[in-house]
Formats: C-alpha cells, structure tokens, sequence
C-alpha cells in the first residue's frame, strides 16, 4: 500500500523572532514523506536544482522516502523565504524563488503508476491533473491547494476537484473557494465539487473532517513551544494518509478509519512546530507518538 | 440547589448587516438565567430603570428565575449599542449606556445568601468581592470578566479571583490577563491566580475545559445561521452552572461532572446566536436540545 506524493522539495529560510535559518530542507513532499514516520512506502515526484544537497536526499531515503522520482535539473532548487510575526502564526512571505520548480512537469515513474494511494500536494492544478492522468486508478486520491490557484486558476482546481476523493485546505481557503462564511456550508459546497471527504484545517483551533456521513472536529494538541510551524499543514497530510493507506482504506468505506486518521494527522502535525525544517518530526519518538495520541484522546472524549 | 447569579440587566440595540433590534431584553444575568431552562432555581440580583418592561421581567419568571433581587431604580436601564460585522463575529460597540448600573450595589437578599452556587457575571470586581463577602460559603463560585477590568482594575481582580473555584473567559482575555500567547501557559498562570479550573472560550472555535488533572477541548457546534450572537458566552455559562449545580457538585470533586457540563455550555450556548436577545434559547425544544448534545458526542468521539 504506497502512497505517491507530487510535491515540492525545496529550501526554506525562516525567520522567527527568535532565531533564523537559511536553506534548510522544506517543501510540501519533504514534510508530507517524513511525517508518514515509515508506516507506508512513500514514493516522492518533485524537482531539485543543482544547489539541492545530497545529505537532504538522503536524510528522506532514511525515513522510509523512495526519492527516485526526484529529479535534478540545471538551475536553482526551489527556495522560500519567510518571516513569523510574534505570535508564530502570522507571516510575512519575503521571497519565493521557483527556480527548476517553474518549470516542474512530474513525470510519474512507470513501475509508480499503479500506487494505490496517491497525494497530491499544492502545486498548479494543471499538473496535478498531468499526475492523475498518468495513474493506473488509485485507490485514493486527495489534494492540497492554495489560494493562489483559488484566485489565478479557479477552471482548472475546479476540473482537478472533480477526480479526487479528499481535499485538505485550512478554514480561509475553504470560505474563499466557495465564498461561505459557515465552514458547514463551505464543506458541502466543496464535497458538491467532487471530494466526497473534506478536512478544513484551522491551525491551533484543530481541524474539521466532513466525511460521508459524519462530522468530527479534532482540537489540536497544546504546544508548550513553537519553534517553526513550517510545513504542519503537509506534516498533518502525512500523517493522517500514512494511517489512511496503512488501514488499506478505499473511497467507498465507511468514515471510522478516517476520524481515526485525523487524530493520527493531529499528533503529527504536532511536532512539526517543535523545530525548524522537519527536525521536529525527526525527534518524535514513538513512545512520545503514543502519549500523544492517548493525551489527544484524553481531550476529546467528554 | 439554587444558583445565584449577579450581573447586568439590560437592553441591548442590535444591529447586523440584516435587521435592527431596539431595546430588546439583554444582560449576562437575563442570558445567563433563560440558559439554564429551568434546571435549578436561578437567583437573580441586579438593577434596572424606571423604562425597564415589566413583560421583560416576566418573561425571566416564566423561564424559571427569580427576580426578586432586581431592584428598579430613578433612571435608565443599562442599555447598550452594537453593530455587527458581516462576520457576525467582529462587532463595533455604538454606545453603552450605565444608567442606574453606574451605582449598582448588589445586596443579596438575606434569604439567598446561601445560595450553594453562585456566578459572577462581568461586573467590576470590586461588586463582586462585595457579593462574595455577603455570601456564607457557597459550595462553588465561578466567575467571568472582560478586558476592562483586566486593563483598568488589576489588582481588585487578582483579589477576586483568588477567592473563586473557576473563571470564564475567552482566549484573547486569558492572553491579556496573563501575558501568555499559548492558552495552556495562561490557563495555569490563572490556576496559580486562584481558580482550579479554566474555561476558555474560543466562540465558534469552541471551549477548552482546564480541569484540576485533565484537559477537555469542546468544539462549537456548526450553525447555519447566525442571527445575533450577543450573550452567547453567559449563555454558556447558564447552560454550563445549570449542569454542575443539578449534579449538586462541588469544589473538591473531580472533573467528570464539569467535563460534562462543558457540554451542556456549548449545547445552550449554540441556541443563542440563532436568534435576537434571547429568542433563540427560548426556541429550543428539549427533543432538539437532546439532538444536539447527540451531534456534539458524535462530533468529539473519534
């Protein structure tokens, strides 16, 4: 049960009040790969320049990441640029460099083609829907996006949104897609486009899952300390599709393992902010994992 | 086991980008008593004008209240002035209107100072350590307040709040009142203030419970329509005291009653936007009420 993500792999700089780090590995298929933690074979598809460190590469082998579908190009690897206001939730973007990513066509490995899972990180529609053209009927797909496609390309999200089986946006994309203010009413008008589950992400306030017949809201954990948020949206995706694609779960099942996913995204997403880049998720130990998951529990449970 | 309650009677002048109410019943202790339906005998002291309805009165009465410590007084009734904005959340304050609540003195009908439970509804804190004094050992004490009296009366605050079992309020005065960004920091810096167990509400992001040895995150029930969602927070705290004083809980007992309870708050409270003042709650059925508390179970339990 392999999971195939087409996504960025990238360098952030990020600035915190506090601290400030250049070109560290980021990108939405880096954070999405770690945060499986190994549970599922995870194939990666995205595009490096030639700055892109061998070490990064490998740091993703080390977690369980099948990196031959990454490919090297002539020119710079995709670099973005940030600065965290005090409270570490707003940001300032001060840079995006493309770079080889501008110009990024994944082509999907033949023997990758039939990946029952498939990820489709926040890329241009356009080539998401060049990615599930390219694929052999996976069992299940679900999308990412971000306002920028909202805006720029509203047809073309509109015709990839009308092939995939979960989208995952946070609360201001989801009311800006459908101009709902109610994120029940944005939920539905979504699952009307296509995507039979919705999850609404909303930072610290948790995330919403609108499956086929039931709702659950999962409050996030309570951090004692952000460092980086970088990346938990992707780490949160990782986590809940590891969990989803370990229980071998289709488009047509029933909404039991996917509430249970999203606690599995929750606890993940929580350590993403532990550390800069993806250092958070590599300290996750998993003794800490299932404490976390127990005290999430503990949370929700009346 | 009855509940005092000490606060505002009131009217409030409503507008949202729909409708305009003039004048309608308002103030956390009317709210506060139509929430709790009834459950328990509610108590309420408070003042209003010679302009203040006898209907309006009533209309507590028939909803269980008694409003033998309303006093009326030569002068207005408190009434204050909002305007909603088209998130039905931010609002603009237009006017607010002491009245005969500038010289309030609440004094406790001797009959009821020993209430076994008793909420302080946002009033300046030096009325309601002149309320607790009166008092001869209620069982539990809760307390709610504003940014006012966080910005303007500290330190007659932290007198208050060292002598009460819980404090109501919503994120953004627990981060005010402590100076701490993450709201589990500011919930222990409040527990070291005096009260055991924290309520912060985060409107349509839901409450967290912070309990003597446990952590409750309730989600908002998703509404599809909000009409007014003045007096939603004492709404619930109506519903939420409602539940713990007819469980005939105390200060010293565990959290299940109040995690309980935390339900019952949001469930109450969720009826409240549905309509002007307090219409909403007064439209909820107790078949729809149950209803509710079911979907709300069903939106917590993974």
């Amino acid at each position: 049960m392999a999971i195939l993500v087409v996504g960025s792999v990238a360098y952030d700089t990020v600035e915190t009040p506090r601290e400030k780090r250049e070109r560290q590995l980021g990108g939405s298929a880096s954070f999405f790969a770690v945060a499986a933690r190994g549970k599922v074979p995870v194939r990666c598809v995205g595009v490096v320049g030639e700055d892109f460190r061998e070490e990064d590469l490998q740091l993703l082998r080390d977690h369980g990441a099948d990196t031959s579908g990454i490919v090297r190009e002539p020119g710079a690897s995709f670099h973005w640029s940030g600065r965290y206001h005090a409270d570490m939730i707003e940001r300032d973007t001060l840079a995006t460099e493309l770079g080889v990513f501008a110009d990024f066509q994944p082509g999907i490995p033949a023997a990758w083609r039939g990946s029952e899972y498939l990820f489709l990180a926040n890329i241009h529609p356009d080539l998401q829907l060049h990615v599930l053209e390219q694929m052999t009927g996976p069992r299940l797909i679900a999308l990412d996006t971000m306002n920028l496609w909202i805006e720029t390309t509203p047809e073309a999200l509109r015709r990839v949104l009308a092939r995939v089986d979960i989208l995952l946006v946070n609360d201001g994309e989801a009311r800006q897609l459908t101009g709902k203010r109610s994120l029940a009413h944005a939920a539905r008008d979504i699952a009307a486009m296509g995507p039979r589950r919705v999850i609404i992400k909303k930072g610290e306030h948790g995330a919403l899952y609108f499956g086929a017949d039931s709702v659950l809201a999962v409050p996030a954990l309570i951090l004692d300390d952000v460092v980086d948020p970088t990346g938990a949206g992707d780490s949160f995706a990782g986590g809940f599709m590891a969990a989803v694609a370990a229980a071998g779960a289709g488009r047509d099942d029933g909404d039991a393992v996917f509430r249970a996913a999203m606690l599995e995204g929750t606890v993940t997403a929580s350590f993403c902010p532990e550390g800069f880049s993806v250092e958070g998720l590599l300290h996750a130990s998993d003794d800490t994992y299932r404490k976390r998951l127990d005290a999430l529990r503990a949370m929700m449970i009346p």
